[in-house]
C-alpha cells in the first residue's frame, strides 16, 4: 500500500510554522509499513490544491491531507477534494450537533461559517473531533482513499492515533518491521564504507544511514507476510552490523538517545557524575539532564568559562594555564581531576576548547578541543579539532564528550569485571 | 519571480526528522519577496526526484533543493538534477582541495566516496562550504535556476544567509526591503490581536508573525522600485509596532538573538553574571555562552540539580527545602541570592522547576517553574507553568529566564539613570 501526504496552508508555505504534521503522519505511516514516497505542501488555493491532489491520487492508494478544514472561506480542502473525487457534500447531523455543543459549552456565538464544517462528502466515514470543531473525513472512490485531517496538531494527533491509524492498520495486507542501530564515534562515510557490501546487496531488508552530530543511525527495514516474518529478515542483518561495529553501537532502540544510553550505564553501575564545562558552557550537562531521572546520577555541574573560575572551583594550577594555556591537555586533565575531587563523584567530564569565531591561532585554531574524563580515578584526555561555526563546534564537542565518557565507562567496567574474576 | 522548494531525504519521508530546512528556506524566500506556491519532499531516488524536479522546474523560475549531497551512494541529488538539466558533472578543484583539507585537518582518512562531493555541473556557481564537505551549487540553464544545498541545517543555514540570499536578491528585478521586529514576553495570539488592524489592512508592506519558544518575530516586508522606496514603506509600520510593544521588543536586527541582546545589555553596562540551574541543567547558560565574547560577562555557572548541591554550593537553607520544597518561590530566591553572593557577580539567575514526566503533583504539576533574578542586590522571583514534554518545558524555562533577566536589567538601569539624575 502506498500513501502520500499533502499539507495545506499558507503558514507552512511562508515558513511561519514548521511542518510537524507531515513528520507525525510520516512516522505513523512508516510504523504501519505503508510506503510514502512523496510529501507536498500547497496553499489554500483551489486550482493548485486540486492539481496536487489529482497527481497524488494517481500515484498512491491513500492520500492524507491536513489543514484547510476551518470555518473561513479560505479553507477549501474539503470542497476541492470532494470535487476532484466527484462527490457531493452533504450535512452530517452528528458533526453539526457536536459543533453546536462545542460552542455552547464555551459560551461562544455560532456564525454561519461554522455550519460549513459539518458538511462531508456523501458516503464518507466521519472522524468526529473531540478537540476542535472540524471533523476529519475518510472519503473513498474507485481510485483512491482520501483522509482529511484538521491542521492544528492538538486535533490531528489524537485523531490520527485513535481513528486513522487503526483504520489504516485494518487496510494494510503486508507487514513491516524495522530496527535502528545507533553508532557513535564513527563518521557517516566510514559507516557506509564498512557496510558497503551489505548496502550494495540490499533489497529486503533495506539499509539506510542517517548522519547526526557525533552519531550515525542505521535503519534496517524488511517487509513480509507477517511482522514475525519481517523481523526474521531483519535479525541477521542487524547481527552482522553489530559484529562490525561492536561497542560503538550504543543502542538498537529507536527511542534511546546517546545521552540516555550513557545515563543508563552510569545508573546501572551506581556511578555518580560531575561535570566541568568551559567551551560548551552547560550544553553537555543539559543533554544529560534531558534524560528523566538525571538527579540520581548528576552530582553537580560547574560552568567554568573563565580561567579564574577554573582555578577557583576546580583547582587548576595557575602555572598550568600560564605554561600550556586553558585549552590544553594539561588543563583538561586538571579540570577533570579537580571536578571529581571536589564533588567526590565517581566520574567527571571536563571540556575546554576554542569555539570561535575569535581566539584561534595557527597553533591553536578555532575548533581545537580537549575533553578529559575521569572514571574511578583513572583519567583520559583526548584532543579534537571540530569544524563549523561556534554553535556547531560546541554541539560536536558535547556529542564527543558523551562518546568519550561512554568509552571510558565501558573500559572501566570491563576492567572491574576482569579484576573480580 | 517564483520559487519552489524540494527537500530530499528518506529521513524526512519516514518522519525521522522534522523538515526545518523547508521552513527556513520558505521564510527566507518570503523575506526576499519571492513567491513560493509548492514545497515537496522526495526520497533519494533518481526517477522520483527527477520527476518532481522537472515538474517544479516547469512551474518555477528557481528550484531550491536541500539534501542528498553527501558522500554516500544514496546521495544523488546532484547527479539527478544535472541529468535533468542536461549538464555534465566535472571536478571542481577548489572544492576537492577544501574536502582534502577538511579531512587532513582532522587527521581523518579520505575514502573514494568523498571525491564524489567535489563534482559539480559544468559552469555552475559553486557555494563553498565552511561547515562541512558538500559544496552547494547554483546551476542555470535556459529554463530554470537550480540551487542545491546540503541537508544538515548547520551547513544549510550559513550557506543560505551568506551566499544564496544575496544571490537571489541580486536576481530579483523588483526591490524588497524587510525588517524584523523581535518581541519577547508576549504570546503569538496576543501579538496578533494587538496587530490585527495592521495585519487586516496589509497589502504593501505585508506583516507576518512567527512564533518561537518564548519569542514572537514580526516581519514587515515591502516592495518598491528601489530598496530605498521599499524601506520608506516599511518604516512607519515598524514605528507603529515599536510604539505598541515598547520594551518588549528586544531587537530589530534579524541576526540578533534574545541571548545576544541580553549579553549586550550586560556588556554595555559592565555587569557580570552568574547562573544557578536546576531544571534547565546548563541549557540557559549554554544559550548565553553561544554568544561570542561571553567570557567577559559570565563569571560562573552552577548546575545544582540535586537538593544537596543547592545547599552546599548556593547556601539554600535545609529548612527552606523542607518547608517549601526545591521548586518554590523561596528556594528560587535563595538560589539567586546565594549564587550572586558566592560568585560576587553583579547579576544572578536561578531556575528551579519540574520538567517531568514524573514528579508532578496536583499542587505542584509538571511544568511548574520558579525563576529568580538578582540584579545589584535586588531580587525578583516569577512563577511560571509551562506546558509540553520535558524538553519543551526546559526550553521554555530557559527562554523565560532570558526575558526575565532582560526585564530586571532594564528596570535596574532605568532606576540607576533616574538616581543619577
Amino acid at each position: 500500500m502506498k500513501a502520500e501526504i499533502i499539507c495545506v496552508g499558507t503558514e507552512i508555505l511562508m515558513g511561519n510554522i514548521v511542518n510537524t504534521n507531515a513528520a507525525y503522519i510520516a512516522e505513523g505511516l512508516a510504523g504501519l509499513g505503508i510506503s510514502c514516497f512523496y510529501q507536498s505542501v500547497v496553499g489554500d488555493n483551489d486550482s493548485r490544491l486540486g492539481e496536487v491532489f489529482k497527481e497524488a491520487a494517481g500515484r498512491a492508494d491513500v492520500v492524507i491531507l491536513s489543514g484547510g478544514l476551518g470555518p473561513t472561506e479560505d479553507d477549501l480542502t474539503k470542497e476541492t477534494v470532494a470535487k476532484a473525487m466527484g462527490q457531493e457534500l452533504v450535512l452530517d447531523d452528528k458533526a453539526w450537533k457536536q459543533i453546536q455543543k462545542f460552542f455552547e459549552k464555551r459560551n461562544l456565538k455560532l456564525t454561519d461559517n461554522n455550519k460549513k464544517q459539518a458538511y462531508v462528502p456523501r458516503g464518507a466515514k466521519v472522524l468526529y473531533n473531540k478537540n476542535g470543531t472540524a471533523p476529519g473525513i475518510i472519503a473513498i472512490n474507485d481510485n483512491v482513499t482520501a483522509i482529511l485531517l484538521p491542521g492544528p496538531p492538538g486535533e490531528l494527533i489524537p485523531m490520527w492515533d485513535d481513528q486513522v491509524a487503526p483504520y489504516l492498520r485494518s487496510l494494510s495486507g503486508e507487514s513491516f518491521y524495522s530496527e535502528m542501530v545507533k553508532i557513535c564515534g564513527s563518521g557517516e562515510s566510514f559507516v557506509e564504507t564498512d557496510l558497503k557490501d551489505l548496502i550494495d546487496a540490499q533489497d529486503n531488508p533495506t539499509i539506510a544511514t542517517y548522519a547526526k552530530t557525533g552519531e550515525v543511525h542505521v535503519r534496517v527495514t524488511a517487509r513480509g507476510a507477517s511482522e514475525k516474518e519481517a523481523h526474521k529478515l531483519v535479525k541477521p542483518v542487524v547481527k552482522e552490523i553489530k559484529k562490525r561495529f561492536g561497542s560503538k553501537i550504543f543502542t538498537t532502540d529507536e527511542n534511546v538517545t546517546l545521552e540516555a544510553s550513557v545515563m543508563q550505564l552510569l545508573n546501572e553501575n551506581k556511578l555518580t557524575l560531575a561535570t566541568a564545562e568551559s567551551l560548551t558552557g552547560g550544553m553537555f550537562t543539559s543533554r544529560l539532564i534531558s534524560v528523566p531521572g538525571a538527579s540520581e546520577v548528576i552530582k553537580f555541574g560547574f560552568i567554568t568559562y573563565s580561567n579564574k573560575s577554573k582555578r577557583k572551583y576546580l583547582g587548576v594550577k595557575r602555572s598550568t594555564i600560564d605554561k600550556y594555556g586553558a585549552v590544553s591537555e594539561q588543563c583538561a586533565k586538571e579540570m577533570a581531576k579537580g571536578c571529581a575531587a571536589v564533588t567526590k563523584a565517581d566520574a567527571a567530564v571536563a571540556l575546554t576548547g576554542i569555539a570561535g569565531p575569535d581566539g584561534g591561532t595557527d597553533e591553536k585554531p578555532v575548533g581545537l578541543t580537549y575533553i578529559g574524563v575521569s572514571v574511578l580515578g583513572k583519567i583520559k584526555v583526548k584532543k579534537y579539532l571540530f569544524s563549523g561555526e561556534r554553535e556547531k563546534i560546541r554541539e560536536s564537542a558535547a556529542a564527543a564528550a558523551l562518546t568519550l565518557l561512554r568509552q571510558c565507562l565501558l573500559e572501566s567496567l570491563t576492567e572491574r569485571t576482569f579484576s573480580v574474576k
